[in-house]
């Protein structure tokens, strides 16, 4: 699965031994990490990743180096065009328990792994997942390793002509898809939820809200509840790796229109 | 810091090199631990252990064998007599995104530690943390690998004085501390937080509960506020490792009996 791999800079020869048992990451999921994709060489949003990185690391207080990871970015994509790049940072080895060891440095994991197979970006058919996300808006936002509800999460269906789940928070609200977030159009204006107390703001999120402010679209970040679908025109889930793509069903609603997320990817995209 | 290191059963050579670059304890904190004293060659509590274990992962999905657990403990225990004993088990490598290969072999990674230094077991100053924790009952009661917020929260002091950090959850219920489960002792009860949203089931928690029926001592899971710190004659803290330990002061108040937490560590530990 893994192309290359690197840690700490370095290109790792055993991607199956590659990692300290007293790693951070693994021990208590304390780090961040970014999925991007990797096409002729370039990283798509190469600096909206890197930015979210920094900015988690700040929020987690672990340290950062931008041309440490633009580096490694790099060595990359010498060695291979195109993937999905994935990079992890964790707050390094060791520590007292829970409590970090301030002097450890910061250990970095980048890999790369095959494009995904094709699949449709119109037509998508999703569905409500049962599991509810917790709100902690320490951690909201964040793309950190602490993953285990959205792995539960896809591990409630597997039948793959469902292309997503839909995500609501222990509260109610409507949070994310388990590996996207989610945009509806309701009388011309494109909602977003606000994800103040879960989910994760992604790098194609944050590119779909500039893209509508360029175009002069009503645009909205708040809390949103499962009801808001009950009148919209157009639903598409986004991802950096995947894109925009426009769901058809879910459940006991259709939607047809897809204009938005349609000219959404001609502007992002093409 | 780590004594000894077994992967999937082998002695490891290099314990900086030795987890898969795409293990999903480090992608996605998606496995489960253990914390336990190792004295003598023998695992204190070590049926409560993987019992627990054992429990979390049918709650995870993760494939468990007891027997290969044991048989990790007895080689280390095999290479050192004593530390602390800490088992790592993973939804193993790879798989498609969140969405885990259900072919892919649970992982384990056991690895041995020095004892703590000494430490007192009375007279304990405990702090309030700020960050909450979130609520989520799928995931409430293990000892998952999302640690995050433990993390978290364990940074928020460096005072060696400061002992441990009661935790609220979102709602203002008092859960655990940063490492320990909680008890109160109020008109001659034993009292300690139901667990029902968050917090980890402490195999010393239970072995509390268990004693305390044992004496034929009121005890009582429920959920518990900081008020209820109001009229309490006895607080302690309880964890596999450090035991149980007496807390005497906690911002404005102030506890001077330990004759409940003394008993049980007599019945317990000793």
């Amino acid at each position: 699965m893994t192309v290359v791999a690197l840690c700490d800079g370095s290109i790792v020869q055993d991607p199956a031994h590659a990692v300290a048992v007293d790693d951070r990451g693994l021990n208590y999921g304390d780090g961040l990490f970014e999925t991007a994709l990797l096409r002729d060489g370039m990283v798509r949003f190469a600096d909206a990743h890197l930015q979210r990185l920094e900015q988690g690391c700040n929020r987690l207080g672990i340290r950062f180096s931008r041309s440490d990871v633009e580096r490694d970015i790099a060595r990359i994509a010498s060695e291979a065009r195109e993937g999905v790049l994935k990079v992890v940072v964790t707050r390094g080895v060791g520590g007292r328990g829970y409590r970090g060891d301030p002097s450890a440095p910061t250990r970095r994991i980048v890999t790369l792994h095959p494009l995904p197979s094709s699949y449709p970006v119109e037509g998508l058919t999703v569905r409500w997942c049962e599991l509810r996300l917790s709100r902690n808006p320490l951690l909201a936002g964040m793309k950190h390793l602490n993953r285990l509800e959205q792995v539960l999460a896809q591990n409630e269906w597997q039948d793959p002509d469902v292309a997503e789940g839909l995500m609501l928070d222990t509260e109610g609200e409507l949070v994310c898809g388990t590996s996207s977030n989610v945009f509806i159009v309701r009388n011309g204006a494109l909602l977003t939820p606000d994800l103040k107390f879960s989910g994760v703001r992604g790098v194609m999120r944050a590119q779909v809200l500039r893209a509508a402010q360029q175009l002069g679209w009503t645009s909205s970040e708040e809390p949103l509840w499962p009801h808001d679908l009950d009148d919209v025109s157009e639903v598409f889930v986004t991802n950096a790796v995947r894109g925009i793509r426009s769901v058809a069903a879910l459940e006991d609603h259709r939607w047809e229109s897809t204009a938005v997320a349609g000219q959404l990817r001609q502007v992002l995209l093409s």
